[in-house]
């Protein structure tokens, strides 16, 4: 770490000044491997992965790929860490900055819905390696769970907000609507994906007003309403 | 075929009984092989399947499991197959002999929990191999997705009747109806199998009445009480 120049303690100008700029070539060098790594897992899975592949794709040695990344585990750990960076950039941030309750739950949904629809071409990393991994323990499940708990836990914060602000009745059982949310995703995936069945889309935007429907308070009724209206007018055009 | 004894044709004492036999022997052996590949294939995933690996299960040489299956593709499309088939006996052609309507609609969705839920600890090869083989075209893929369509197409006339008989609205979107039921239990799978979080079993029972709920008639109200009363008292005790 003292080697690094740091934003405190600007270095001196001639070897450091060198050191920062292969500190730069390298991380630029890693963002390249990490990106095409990323594009041949949703296409083949964590597990197509391999140093050789991406020397292959990247026209780079692979004692050159091996630099970056020290070994498969820790290429397939990357990849799920850029994944999930990537899928808080597009789908989390921009939606906690709705109102709390139900426009940020439905932000959430919407933007879910769009992302996979956007995978349906190469396919989402989440879901392909829960099922990779479902019976292989050891860092790359545990990395891949840990991810997909964080999502869980930003979707259960948004419907416990929905419920204490009063859109959804109060004996609303949280775990029940998220996991039929998630039901929705995955069978979008699976039928628009795999299937290749036209209107997933358009059915897990019906299925999502069916779970909370079920639910929802008249207060919660007039705000979605507005809500649906804004993303409407917001959203970009949708694809099956 | 004209060497091989059939129940019309009774064939001399010597020569052709030894080969009633071989037949039968070989019959048993490739239900052998066959037998390991589901269980090598649920655990690994169809991908995860190879003739060496098999004859080291079977404590058979390599060429020995050729002999019955000439390519890792042949065996996958055995193995597909072979569950398929292991499907309906255990879901399907129960769930039919039930009254049309809700109670057969319910007959083939609670036998299809089951059978995830079984497979909780070996995982399900249409779900994994949906996944597995969602980028991958050719005849393992074909053959999964002709399965699943199978699959799909019993559970959408059972809706259908159950719309036609006025067990639910006429304005049922049967579409809409198997999408969500479908979701259901990949959630299942997802949260059970790879998540290990408990009560899944639960929420997918929670989550059919949902969604049949919101489309069912009074006389479907009527029927599906005594349906849930006859089910509770004959199904197997359930696990999460």
């Amino acid at each position: 770490m003292s080697d690094t120049p740091t934003i405190d303690q600007p270095s001196p100008p001639s070897a450091p000044r060198r050191g920062a700029r292969s500190l730069q070539k390298g991380q630029h060098t890693r963002a390249v491997i990490l990106d095409a790594a990323l594009g041949l897992a949703s296409h083949m899975g964590l597990e197509g992965l391999s140093i050789g592949a991406l020397a292959d794709v990247t026209k780079m040695s692979k004692s050159g790929v091996f630099a970056h990344f020290g070994s498969r585990e820790e290429l397939q750990i990357a990849v799920v860490t850029e994944y999930h960076a990537k899928f808080e950039e597009e789908v989390f941030f921009p939606a906690i900055r709705e109102p709390r309750g139900l426009p940020r739950l439905r932000g959430l949904y919407e933007r879910w819905v769009r992302r996979v629809s956007v995978e349906i071409d190469s396919g989402c990393i989440y879901i392909s390696g829960a099922v990779e991994f479902d019976d292989r323990p050891g860092p790359v499940r545990d990395a891949l769970v840990s991810m997909v708990k964080a999502w869980h836990a930003a979707l259960r914060k948004a419907i416990v907000l929905a419920k204490d602000i009063g859109h959804l009745a109060p004996d609303t059982d949280v775990e029940q609507i998220l996991f039929e949310l998630h039901g929705l995703i995955l069978s979008l995936h699976h039928d628009a994906r795999f299937m290749r069945i036209p209107g997933a889309i358009g059915r897990a935007g019906v299925g999502f007003d069916r779970v909370i429907h079920s639910v929802i308070t008249p207060a919660g009724q007039h705000i979605d309403a507005e809500t649906k209206k804004k993303l409407a007018t917001t959203a970009p055009k949708k694809r099956t």
